[in-house]
């Protein structure tokens, strides 16, 4: 646990006279914020702020930078690789009372929102508009977590991640001014971009108020289908053919035996305990048909059974819902288990090597790890179920982890696709990103020179120095 | 001019012994580098060198940072707002003879290219192996500088702009290191997104000396034509109303009156001299076809003629040509002249009145200026065919212009969607961007301390020093 910052109660005390009982200490307040759903240990902050607006979090950061006590955002909570620990202690920002969607604009097909938004409640809110937005991570997240992790999910072939669909930024600075980082315009040549800087920035150079984000039509027509395959190989020689062939299929998602039977189990569906893609098709009646049936082809090529169709829109959900879940019916695979969910991203073209021999490594070992992933993207990830407690286990997955991101980058891929960095995968950085984070470094050095946002993230120690 | 650095004698003799006669300081070499193709007076760099290497630029740095010498990077040349000035003097690197193109893996659906490769020498590359890149700024520009200005063009409401379609980049840094800004993947949550905060950066804060790209298939089927509207309201709405009905158009371009004559002048085309959408469909026989069908009805509400069909891939070939050399053909109007291209970006809504109250400054004005636009991204541009010489004329350029700026900025746009800052939109950035201009100024000092990189651009001196 992190030594008590000195003037750490003085801070609380000039919180608690701003904010009232939304500066809170107690001990279950602080723990819960001092977690995400990822294995690492708590860290809990001194003080828990729940704010109600930009200028609050600017006035909580000002007292904060005054006394160089480090700040943290929070939300959902749902982030996976220990992005919310309070590594240094400090304040925890609660955001979960920002959550109002403050415009729609369907002519423009964007809408602005406060970062304690979720997702599902973005899509419920928008569902009478015909509008949707597409970034689904499998966890009900906060929309200004996903901007902060640059999240991804099941739509992302198709209609990208976080990157692409955050139109601008409003932002506090870590000395509490407030800028915003563009306009509603859909493209802009005007200086640097500072929007692609707060996304995936993780909390380390300030922290996000407000999000404007890109809205899609709901398609006249969405068809989905699951199909099976004897093994594995098949299935992802599938996805890459229909990358390759440029058909613009909304979702292709594989699950591995593993990940099929406890998907099974969780969400009480039935299918065939095989490696299976999960589908889905966004258009008119006419080129779904067509998308569909150019992939049918591809899929019984590489050995596939027919394509089971869900044709209703509950059907569907509950498919989609399952696919959300995985990571929750891999932990309910082993009552008391933790999960220890990891992600990489490769070329397409190494995808099926990727996975030959990342399943190669599992079934040499003892842990059980389903697969599941966006293989459109070649995105694809690791659920260890593991008990915590248990050196030996710990030991195993970190050695399986550490052969997996080395085989990505070896493929000319990324140490994680979605999930970020956080605590888990910061002792890769510099096998990535080499000098790079050097650049990273300095960049953290200007915005943020007390060290005060999110610190312990991103920015390996040596190069934070 | 600016004054003489005091140790540029002792650099460019280090230069010439590292490079022989790739450094030259003739006057005729120099002038050509210390301008664009906009109005900017020519500011002549010290010495102009011709890199052939990533490590050779990094060496050509290392020599002038050790003297806070001056760099510019230069390709084509082709900028539009003095984005190559050598405004301090200094170094100009001139990156052409680095045009090789080092890989494209049609698997994987991209390539990576030297910096001072040209749009068409690519796409002509690419031909055979079914593959295309579809970012098409009016000139033939390198991928360089339409990287560093974060271009755009006519495919853009289809396939993004520079900043959707790099991967990653190969970058020198003020010090003359080399980094690579990331891997193939495509997508990464690893760290700060370091390849966008170069792309647009405008050479300010390192040389980009490798691009890797993102390609697409040559879709199945391709049909382009053109549409007449009595007036250009009426081809406004039907673009806005085109692109909130999530018609998926490859192209939709607006010329006025007055372009539509210049075009037909300069590219013997014999278009109805009326307001005129140009369109193209990109998809298979059957979903251009639907596209074809939606957006001609649409027009038709709108008080449309017929589409005019150019069947012909020749045809349409010289159709798209005229498109491209829309600004020279304006300049062609009036013999001696010069070109002062501008452009915003407003949010769809509000593109027809923002263009409706242009025009009338236009009707009210002496000065010739075509209006032309990628107008599906909201973003349009005016040609002022005007005499530098002339203090009145280009004293009114610059009144329109700042209305024009301000009337998109008022929208909730910005003040240029393509052309990039340069020289000449650099005194509206603290409009545009308030306090954020701050942190650009802040990432500068930290990566560029000695303001070296292309100084005098995008950041406006107050916020520089």
């Amino acid at each position: 646990m992190a030594e008590k910052h000195p003037e750490i109660d003085q801070v609380i005390a000039k919180l608690s006279k701003l904010l009232g009982d939304r500066c809170s200490t107690a001990a279950a307040v602080r723990d819960q914020h001092g977690k995400d759903e990822s294995w690492h240990t708590v860290e809990a902050p001194d003080a828990v702020c729940f704010a109600t607006s930009t200028e609050e979090v600017s006035a909580i950061i000002r007292i904060c930078a005054a006394h160089k006590v480090p700040v943290i955002p929070f939300a959902a909570g749902t982030s996976l690789e220990g992005h919310v620990n309070a590594v240094a202690g400090g304040i925890s920002i609660d955001l979960n009372h920002m959550n109002a969607i403050l415009r729609v604009s369907p002519e423009d097909l964007d809408c602005t929102v406060q970062p304690g938004v979720r997702r599902k409640q973005l899509n419920e809110y928008l569902r009478d508009t015909g509008l949707f937005f597409p970034v689904d991570p499998g966890a009900d997240a906060s929309i200004g977590g996903m901007a902060s992790t640059r999240a991804s999910g099941t739509n992302a072939v198709r209609y990208g991640t976080m990157r692409e669909n955050i139109l601008s930024l409003k932002v506090v600075l870590p000395d509490g001014r407030i800028i915003s980082t563009g306009h509603r315009a859909k493209k802009s040549a005007a200086g640097y971009d500072l929007t692609k800087l707060y996304i995936g920035a993780e909390g380390t150079l300030g922290i996000i108020t407000e999000i404007t984000l890109r809205l899609y039509g709901i398609p006249e027509a969405i068809s989905a289908a699951t199909v099976s395959f004897p093994d594995i190989e098949g299935a992802v020689q599938s996805v890459i053919q229909t990358i390759q062939n440029g058909i613009p299929v909304a979702r292709i998602e594989l699950l591995d035996d593993v990940q099929v039977d406890a998907v099974n189990r969780y969400s009480k569906l039935d299918l065939p305990v095989q490696p299976t893609l999960f589908l889905e098709f966004h258009g008119s009646n006419a080129s779904v048909r067509e998308q569909a049936e150019q992939v049918s082809a591809i899929c019984r090529d590489f050995g596939a059974g027919d394509f089971q169709w869900t044709t209703q829109a509950e059907e569907r959900t509950k498919l989609w819902q399952a696919r959300h879940d995985a990571a929750y019916a891999a932990i309910a695979l082993r009552p008391g288990a933790s999960l220890w969910a990891t992600d990489v991203c490769v070329p397409i073209s190494r995808l099926a090597d990727c996975i030959r021999e990342t399943k190669k490594d599992l079934d040499e070992s003892f842990l059980v790890a389903p697969l599941v992933g966006h293989v459109g993207d070649g995105n694809f990830h690791l659920c260890f179920v593991i008990r915590k407690e248990d050196p030996a286990e710990m030991a195993e997955a970190e050695r399986i982890n550490a052969r997996l991101v080395e085989r990505a980058l070896s493929m000319d891929g990324t140490c994680t696709g979605e999930h970020g960095i956080g605590l888990g995968k910061i002792k890769y950085m510099h096998l990535e990103h080499g000098e790079a984070v050097e650049v990273m470094a300095a960049l953290k050095q200007a915005l943020d020179p007390d060290n005060i946002m999110n610190p312990g993230k991103i920015i390996p120690a040596r190069a934070a120095e």
